[in-house]
């Protein structure tokens, strides 16, 4: 008889999903052409989160996928437990999908004393049991040095760039980053667009009266042009309607606000309302419930290129060709149904 | 000149708490003779806890209390921050004291494909930073193994009997265990009370019905006996009730419930109300707001536990000797205020 | 010419064993269709083991299996020393088999300074490169937790439970603990057998003599019953002695002995003999040697178990499926040859 | 006679360096009082690196410098090298002093399959034994997080503030950004001389030549202005002259350039001179040999910092407080010599 | 009131023992002037090791010596328990002190699929949470980076050539090592004997009968020579056996074995006898039993030489300036009384 | 739908190399049949190096080869840069490739205080993110237990030995050891050389001039013997040198070095030139440039011996069977073009 018991090498993948944004992981196995792995969830009576999965996943590249919106600690917290169940369980490999990252603004010390959370968020994911992560426009990209592994940072630029070019002309664009910080993506998008004028607002404290006033000015020249404002989240809204009141002061003719994130706040949405934008155009990597949806507010699905991502994974293709400005016709069919 | 700077060695206990219940922490620093040292804490408005230490932690031993108690998941985040925090701030050494540990129940696989939770908390403790744990009453006296350093595991029983038998004639008392699993805690209180008669209850599921109707029956003798029903936790207060009928039933005399872990989710109040016990003895592990506490409920104070555990740590001396029956006079002056 | 070289993904199962009990991995492999792969073994002149492959396993996914039977630290140092010799042999990966996995009582300290061996156990198996653990009746389940990755906890019950109902009369009986830790594990043989009434023996010291006398005293009614005394383990056989004694005393009709481990130390056999039961069930998670073989001993076969567990892991399949209660006709087939 | 034999408790720092630049040591060890301690350090014939220290570290709090200068690949490995002689010889802790951290600006993946190699040398730090790293005004604050324990990250910009407030009048400046990546920088400048115009240049390529033309633009006004250019680092100095060449072409009154890191590769030297500046102010984090320190070029002392720091690390301190602004008089007396 | 609670820093030394060699234990502790601090230690029926310290370890500076004799694998367990009991009981730092460090000979993998056991075992200390390794004339050097933190490597050459010069007249000496693998020991003694002559034992193998003869022949001069054959340690004996024999008959005068580690294991006693020796000279790095000692045999006591770099290590001192050779009436006094 | 989506399994092997000896690559390449996978690097102008591979290498196993010539410690960072870009890309697997591993001489502590050189640069492939190593000829074997993984420790002996066997007869020879230190080698190769006798050059200190004359001494009788002086490396051709002076004056009749790492610094051709040695026998390990290579040097590749390696580790074959004498004709057709 033979020492070896010789077996079929396979491969599968798996979809999972914690509680937060269920939609968005059905979204993304219908791209994939399969079902989400149902999963039992629930809470006990104290809040402590319980979950099983309800079929194998030995020897599976698992996927789970957790959308950090509100309760934003329960909500890491289920998918550190969902982790560590799938390592348990024998899973061949294990990706958390965070299609917007938690904490992920807390990447540095400013004072003394104060945490790196975005750090911490990686080492919970290594301590659980993750092999590799993916995110979405991640607030700085240096995050992926706090893993020691692969991050598959996506971006969603191509596709608001390719939505953007397919509903306005962009002839008379002018790219704005709402503050001094965020400058490099507005280039990245000026370039994206032909090469247009860049212009940010920058932030002053009124040194007369320092803890409460801050007046914000326009550097750069937007007067007459139809501005794109630029960035990478959307939360209080504070920022952005700084940034649009300045711009139409300064004489914009039109403003565009575009962002991967919409956390959307406290006061966002009626921020939102009041700053007098064109359009508003953001991704669905946080749920954005109907009520939240203002009339001139685009929301594109981000399922899609999360798809694409997972299958170039499964296969050991490549991640980076993902990256292209998608043609427009693509966009009409996959990315509005978020 | 010499190539030895000498320095003089120093040695500081630090306090910080989370914010789920200061005034625990409040208690113990009293005890210690310190004050809590400040910390600034709030939350981000999408749910982001933020926090920084106001006064240098650099090289002290630093004591981080959190208690478990809702929203479970957010408090547990907050005290990991906290330990990140403490740990790039230079603390010499880190303690996670966790008067209830969350998740200690989720301490094994009841079946596949379950996370084990209590072991991913300590794993979460251990990835932020935290050398040692400090808990009291642990579900699962095993869960102390799933820490990979020392963990001093604080026990409640010398406290709980004392005062039990500063305030009842023990001399016709039976120790009754509301369930199967917990019936060893029910002999060591059977032993502490100089080996009184031993009850469980043992709940069975009637056949006919699978999926509904659940038997409660005594196994063992409670007639005319003033019966003393031993628990570590009453979270909802479904075993307790049912088990306190089923001692009424049996023609107990009177029935006291002593805990450690007040969790009081949910119908918890009006069971422990509807249940007809005599007394019910808790301690302070957990935040008992007044609105819970029943004319015939006792809170005792866990601080004193806590800071005398502290302090033998700090002064390396020994924990283990802090789990004697305590003399009925130190039991009115220390514990009764929480 | 291309960059990549293209090979053929393989997948081979290899099974090893330590010098403890290599009967028990013959019958395996035989399970298998397998043979056991040949390892030189032997010791040194002053106790040092050496081990040795004869053949590659590169790739494979190797078992290693041994049995924590006596000289118990020298096998246990064995199943280490193979598994790093596995490691640096570049095994595809590593799973330690350990039917009955040694120092799993000590999996808490019941006092202050001492260790935690059982938790220690798994960090040397981590230590040494084990992935996995594969073990059958853990001592308490909760010392699954101790692994930072996938346990493969076996369940003897099943079996047992099987061989029973085959071999007797079910209607009359009453489950027995023979201590007040282990009433669980009645709890579930009890609903295996149809609910009937549960008991357990419960032992106090006589506090008149503290150090020396012990009665024992059975909670639970069994006069005229069939009782069936479960235990997860009989080590120097005391526990079951008294436990039998007591239930001759107070009225039972008969006992049949049931447990997962023997491990049969001591006086252990004499007291088997002495204690008057009508059988003693038992598998062989550890060799029985023919003059421990009581005329009333069954010692069921724990290969095919310990076989389809491994063929699950190897063919991505479910370890949680194997835990139902087997048919009669099996039962006479595969598990009564060990 | 006692189980414990009583040890006077000490406490020692010791400052050890590498070969790249002793003079620094030298200099901060003087600011401490004490001597470098010597090591035995050569290469040998193949260009491995030897050390060995000539007086006991055992316990000791050691402090090994090194500038991460050219031969930069030489020096980090003889640093990585004299850690682990640190810990094999029993340092009581080893922080790893890095004034200018190499590979810091590789501190993301700008493309797929590139290293992130700033994490890489935190993990090799990690890896030969580090405690500690304190390192001066990394090139993203959130390498700190690359780190999994206490990053001390001085800030030199008091120190240059400081003196540039004692050496110009500040009520005329324009601080300008070189790119659009460091505006954050240049607005922490601003606020610090009393909230005066901001600006940056921003760099698109010509989209009709893409491979080769890039023009400058200055986004802010910056006519008549006395412009203060800051950067963290002059590498080759290419940035520095294109945004002074701009900024004179947009009728800038004069120049300042201001850096932490004078790297000055290659043609550095000569676009210093070239670019029209009337003052250049860099600090001796790395050595700047005589033959490039410009007429018009100033380097001030980083010692006094390094050493304020180091002391308040061994006095369990706060490092926090050091990032004031300096008085003129200090200037003067502690940071010129270098 | 503080926010710091202020203690006294304090430092002890703790020594402790596995039952292999309590002797040695007790001989060091005299060195110390303390006495080994009591552990309860037993062996469970099944061959499992309990312990538990009978004195708070807290915050001490541990030593857990441990002889590694026969049964060699229970004595590596019984210390790696020690150390997991003494790491959960809040040992300040804990040396794992192994005069003869078991398995230290299978340091490399002489064949493919060969453990590296004598790493393993460094692996294991680690785990179970030596922070530090004390040895005696380890197998070969390199073992030593087997470890990832500080190995303190004492050597005996000291002691025993110290005592060599003190029974005899070294001018006529000539050092022969017993095999090609340690002639770099040899040429040690030699030069710490005046450079005297070498020369070493060549084992070939008869190639005409592979599996059976082995012929030893002398290579270099010793005719006529007071011959010292040095070994690190006697196990069966028979190489140093085989060494004699060769030895004679190539006419050296007399001969004198010395080692330091006396395993003599089955025949070694006898082939001592047989091989016509002038003298025997070991250590008590293992128990040398009183049937074992030869009537030419002198066992020298290492205690002197473990309490000496205790005490350095406890004192932040230097092990280096241990390895003096020793004046001879130091011998007398305190070697002689193994 | 199915919740799995299933995939095909693949297995690729990807070659990869540092700048420092790319033929090497390129002749390994062309042994499997690909080509190596272009990777794009360069320095920065501060030396820091850049890498990134041209081509997806996601799931792949990827050998990194790099040669550890000088500049030694900016090839081992390049080598460990592009470990770090391969984890981070995905890769399937990782193994280093260092034909002749850096720094592999300092293995051990000869004083206190010195590092483990040869441990840090495995520890640096660890925290890199290697998961194998692969090597030629360690100098010591027991370095393999530096690394917690699989070491391929390759031998260049069987192909050195064919070698000397298919160009000369070896019916006189001697095998001769340059130093004590390595004679265990030199027996070695007597024992393929059919048992021809052995010697070993024995430095002695002049005692009378301690720090400046060192005097050889052949141990062992070589009068009239084809010598064949056998060492791992040569460096700076110091040893050899003084071996072969020795030799002569000792009546070799003459003399064949042979070494598997032709480092050849600084002196080291002249000397060879120098010591009238008849043959030199290398491999290319190390890139041995034309002008330093002598008349009576043969370069063996060792490419063949690489290449056949990875091919085994590749499709899980066994790599101790290379190490096997090849046959004569084998040798002219694949090792002779270096």
């Amino acid at each position: 008889m033979s020492v070896l018991l010789e077996g079929t090498p396979n491969k599968n993948l798996v979809l999972v999903t914690g509680r937060a944004y269920p939609k968005l992981a059905d979204d993304v196995a219908k791209q994939l052409g399969i079902d989400v792995l149902k999963t039992t969830q629930y809470d006990f009576a104290n809040g402590e989160i319980y979950c099983r999965y309800t079929h194998s996943v030995r020897g599976a590249d698992c996927f789970v996928m957790q959308c950090h919106t509100q309760p934003i600690n329960k909500n890491i917290m289920e998918q550190l437990i969902m982790i560590d169940a799938l390592k348990r369980a024998s899973a061949g490999s294990i990706t958390a999908v965070v299609p917007y990252l938690g904490y992920s603004r807390q990447d540095k010390k400013h004072l003394g004393r104060e945490p790196i959370s975005s750090r911490l968020i990686f080492d919970l994911f290594t301590a659980a049991g993750a092999d590799r992560i993916m995110a979405v426009d991640l607030h700085a990209a240096q995050s992926q040095g706090f893993f020691n592994g692969p991050v598959d940072h996506l971006m969603a630029m191509p596709l608001l760039v390719s939505y953007v070019k397919s509903i306005m002309d962009t002839s008379n664009v002018a790219v704005v980053s709402p503050d001094a910080g965020r400058i490099r993506v507005a280039e990245q998008w000026a370039a994206q667009l032909d090469g247009g004028p860049l212009a940010f607002i920058h932030k002053t404290r009124d040194i007369r009266h320092p803890n409460h006033a801050v007046s914000h000015r326009v550097v750069g020249d937007v007067k007459g042009k139809d501005c794109i404002l630029v960035d990478d989240m959307i939360d209080t809204g504070g920022t952005i309607y700084g940034a649009a009141r300045c711009l139409h002061e300064a004489g914009a003719k039109s403003i565009t606000i575009v962002a991967t994130h919409g956390i959307l706040s406290g006061p966002a949405v009626q921020r939102l309302k009041d700053c007098d934008a064109k359009r508003i155009i953001l991704t669905d990597t946080l749920p954005i419930p109907q009520e939240k949806r203002l009339p001139n507010m685009t929301v594109l699905s981000i399922a899609p290129l999360l798809a694409a991502a997972m299958k170039e994974i499964f296969t050991d293709g490549s991640v980076a060709h993902l990256f292209k400005v998608y043609p427009k016709e693509q966009i009409g069919k996959d990315f509005l149904y978020a």
